[in-house]
């Protein structure tokens, strides 16, 4: 697309604006037209699409200015660069900059428009104009939102929505990059159902939350044992406790916040502590039986942030505006301190879907060869334990990560083509389906650029990831091996031991 | 206090009630007054404290009752057993119950009012009056509501609060049972500090909140190793995985929704998972850079429950409903799937006070003698473990149960003596106090009876859990032993080994 700008501003000052500052000002809307504004754009730029001056006024103590822009000095660049122009002209005369105002603010992108755009509803947008070619649209801003850059925000917004709607549909890259071939199967049946039936789990009160028996806990810790074995301690991971509950602060900077809130459980906390403010909650319970959840809602502030939903973020705040030496490079790490919470769709569903689940997070990070020799350890890693440990029937895809698409950066482009996600698909007989059970992610400087993480060199500093749900693992492992455990690899049934039965209902 | 209660009612029919229906009225209301509402009452009370209809009158299709009781066969209790009669009687002249509405309800309490007595603020209470001797107060209920036993509840909560009032003083009951005496204090300084100084920990983003590094983990894992060893296999407990977000129901159940709302980090969720719904937000952070709060508080419904507080009433669903078998009892149980959240009080507070932390926390059920007798084994194997393992100074110390504090029964008048809580506390030299760093508690027949789980015997079925906070023995250990390995118990630094040193930062 491409984007024009116009605006029109007042500057106040301090005092009247005497007639003799006219020349003045005219030589420093000159000089900006002329020189200032046309610094850092690039040679063979046209001229219209440089931001100018293209009108002033003065009128009493207001020096009224019209700009227009291209691509290049922006009319709020433009602006501002002025202001420091010609307070410094009138500053010989006795006057101060009082404020700005911002009078009128328009934007029009020209180009091929998509069918379905929807123009955001923001504060900022007081109408907008769309036809097949352009979107005209008029801002109601301050001087500090230009400041802050609310219109390159808002045009980089509709690009992406413009993105997304073009290329959408060719945005979900799904390339196999490796298979096991068929292996032997030993059971066809939802491993979910039988294991309800045989009282390994019980579903919660709570969506897609399930309550783990013995009998499936002395599974998922044969498997936290083999991961242990094959990949931490062989790898060399240090385990950490990353913090559970995720404030904002942290999704802001990991750009979770540009997109993940239809899938989190939200966290609110109590407006006060004061016991007497509570009390008719308790009393309200307390007569009916029943939890006042209205009341409730009116008591708590926020929210001020959502459950676990990705695992590392939370880890990034330990290294935060930190430049990490060399030496000590590359780090790895790894996290199981906790539950992890998605909003998963409604319906039935078994443990390979689940609102509430157990994974343990792996994180690394480095120069970008090192993140990248530390992924490639990694798969050749979960190839064996795959392949040579758990005998599964799966395999390995590359995939568009999540946040290229939610940041709109679906076609990829300039992305280092290492940067992505590998998942890893274990085939479920009972549905003919195959389960994505775990990734391997390279995120490249995605992580430490939000929470401004340096390393000792200088150059990039990248990391990547890789999760491994429990809950997923026992899904696929089970739905191929069956429940019973002559056919499973000798190494996890070593491990499970002698499975124990300690309830007995009547 | 002495309590009277008044009603009067309208029985709506479905037709006009003939006035030769009056005499079987007539004997209806006798036999009730004389007869259906003396049953179940004790012998010796006083006529004027059982139920009885004081007047009635047929208008229309409309039977008027006025009923007054003391505590016995209370008016909404005759109320109902007249309804039984009354539309047996009125079937003969073909006439069927429509409707009862309650045109007023007085509640008359008497006795000695405490200064300071709030009366609840609830939907159903129209108004109150308090003098220094008598409560008055008239309800707005229907007879839905009496049939839930509304009335009654208010009373027994108006209660409950002129007895917390009352008593509410000697209720904090604490009574030393074990001291280990002085031992050798290696260091004076707050474990905190040192911790955040040598790069251990470091202060997450939201509030009370910590990121445990490599050296933090190991002190964890050896005391998580400890447990294991002298607890865990010692005593044979199994692993579960209890759910960390608990719903509404869980702590109405658990007894918790009395009074635990201060403190709980609430859980909202999304009103849809429908993307377009949401993309606005994430528009709104996309060019400003902000999470828009407000936007999303008016997106989320709930709360619908809060983060796990205490670690074991998750667990109940398992069993609910259930009878267990004798020969699987008792049954013991220990969870460290994930976090425990509390919202604490603000201001500065070390690892010894935090808002998520990391516990694991132990379960067991079965007859009372066996659920005492698992505390005593598990009090011993404490005791062996501070004294001999860690060497730690602590005492122990019975004291009064957060619910029955919670729930009124402060002077724990018929609560069998063994039902209550021992905390243990380490000493902490920086600070010159003690800290409760792990408790044992025995619940009594709480939470089985809260989740309506039997026995096979047809008695009582009890619980006990026990709750060992990571951060707390960290907290607790540290502040005695200090940061020099060579001044830590031979088996803690065994298991810690070589402390890893990951990061260095420029």
């Amino acid at each position: 697309m491409f984007v024009r700008f116009a605006l029109t501003a007042d500057l106040q000052f301090s005092g009247e604006i005497p007639a003799e500052a006219a020349e003045a000002v005219e030589k420093t809307v000159t000089d900006s037209n002329t020189v200032m504004f046309r610094r850092g754009v690039p040679k063979g730029a046209a001229e219209d699409e440089i931001g100018r001056i293209t009108d002033w006024k003065i009128e009493g103590n207001t020096l009224s200015l019209a700009i227009e822009s291209g691509p290049y000095t922006r009319v709020h660049d433009a602006l501002f660069r002025f202001r420091k122009q010609i307070t410094a002209t009138l500053g010989r005369f006795r006057l101060g900059l009082r404020d700005i105002l911002v009078t009128r603010y328009e934007i029009t992108l020209t180009g091929p428009v998509p069918e379905g755009l929807k123009i955001p509803t923001l504060p900022f947008i007081s109408s907008a104009v769309v036809t097949a070619e352009t979107i005209e649209l008029s801002l109601q801003v301050s001087a500090t939102d230009l400041e802050q850059k609310i219109p390159d925000r808002i045009v980089k917004l509709v690009e992406e929505k413009i993105e997304a709607l073009t290329y959408g549909g060719k945005g979900e890259h799904w390339e196999l990059l490796y298979e096991s071939g068929k292996k032997e199967r030993f059971f066809n049946g939802d491993p979910t159902a039988e294991m309800i039936e045989r009282g390994w789990i019980k579903h919660a009160l709570s969506r897609g939350q399930w309550i783990h028996g013995p009998q499936s806990v002395q599974l998922f810790r044969a498997f936290e044992q083999i991961v242990m074995e094959e990949i931490i301690k062989t790898l060399g991971f240090t385990e950490m406790i990353f913090p559970k509950l995720v404030p904002w602060e942290v999704w802001e900077k990991s750009g979770h916040a540009k997109g993940v809130y239809p899938e989190i459980y939200y966290v609110c906390t109590p407006k006060t502590r004061d016991p007497a403010y509570w009390e008719e909650v308790g009393d309200y319970f307390k007569v009916t039986g029943e939890v006042p959840v209205e009341m409730i809602r009116e008591k708590v502030d926020g929210p001020i942030g959502g459950l676990c939903y990705a695992q590392c973020p939370s880890f990034w705040p330990f290294v935060q505006g930190q430049t990490l030496a060399s030496d000590c490079l590359p780090i790895r790490l790894f996290d199981r301190s906790g539950t992890s919470h998605r909003y998963e769709s409604g319906g039935i569903h078994g443990i390979e879907r689940v609102d509430e689940f157990h994974r343990i997070e792996i994180l690394w990070l480095g120069t970008p060869e090192q993140v990248v020799e530390t992924a490639d350890k990694l798969h050749a890693a979960y190839k064996h334990l795959f392949d040579e440990v758990l005998d599964l029937e799966w395999r390995s895809a590359k995939v568009t990560p999540w946040f290229m698409a939610q940041e709109g950066m679906l076609d990829g482009e300039g992305v280092n083509e290492r940067i992505g996600t590998t998942d890893y698909e274990a085939y479920l007989p009972y549905s003919d389906s195959w389960l994505e059970f775990q990734n391997v992610s390279v995120n490249g400087d995605k992580y430490p650029k939000g929470f401004n993480v340096k390393v000792q060199t200088g150059k990039d500093c990248w990391s990547g990831c890789s999760g491994i749900g429990l809950e997923r693992w026992t899904a696929s492992f089970l739905a191929q091996k069956g429940f019973d455990m002559n056919n499973w690899p000798e190494r996890v049934a070593a491990l499970v031991g002698q499975q124990k039965e300690l309830f007995r209902f009547l």
